[in-house]
């Protein structure tokens, strides 16, 4: 049997929500147009932030374990939704960029393609849904 | 052509990360035992409140403009990973607890069946590759 995880959104009136889970607590909120106050992110959006921080950390997790840690590391995630209701991601494009001189262009890229054939079970899940691409963005100075 | 949203990843050191989006900040980290700080919430856990949070905001929606608010509601999910990488949540089973006197069981129902066959876009992904179960629970004085 697999690890159970377990969260819950508890009402804070109107359209906020809060849960707490290991690690912090996380406030949702839909904006003022559709009835909310905007005192907390929208939960659709999570998803993308699961996308992008579960496949950053398996890659900043390999990188230092590859001695090939860069200055500076973002991924960002673009998606677009469907148009008709239920409203779901049907793309993913995922950009990686890493900062620095002399980055270890190789490893980087291994530990990239580490992560999103084999460790990161969000990219798995979204390949369920959606088209997933991505690209690999080096800033040197 | 669909909404198109678009969040960024941004590394904090070791295994940190934060994400700056419409409602506030989340902060990402991993436990002590992979080499985080636990300075911020695990991004496949995410997912989760992705899904929790999308249904509970579609039914206080809808509950609100059917007249039938309970005194207290909360929204939970639990969900098991499968055991080979990528690991993956192969099930997810959502709880609608509603509190109160003389609450509008038919019409909390509604809400909750219009928002997981209609309107709630992150069910709909969970669906690609979890089996969904739900219940409704009702906790009256």
């Amino acid at each position: 049997m697999g690890v159970v995880n377990k969260i819950s959104c508890d009402w804070k009136g109107k359209m906020a929500f809060e849960t707490e889970m290991a690690g912090g607590i996380v406030k949702l909120d839909a904006d003022e147009r559709v009835g909310g106050e905007n005192n907390g992110v929208r939960p659709k959006q999570l998803m993308l932030v699961a996308l992008a921080g579960c496949t950053s950390m398996d890659v900043a997790s390999l990188f230092k374990k590859m001695k090939a840690e860069p200055e500076d590391f973002r991924v960002s995630v673009e998606s677009e939704m469907t148009e008709e209701h239920p409203k779901y991601y049907h793309t993913a494009h995922i950009e990686y960029h890493f900062w620095g001189n002399d980055l270890k262009k190789s490893k980087l890229e291994k530990a990239v393609n580490l992560s999103l054939d084999r460790y990161c079970g969000v990219t798995e899940m979204f390949r369920k849904f959606a088209k997933v691409t991505f690209e690999i963005i080096y800033h040197e100075d």
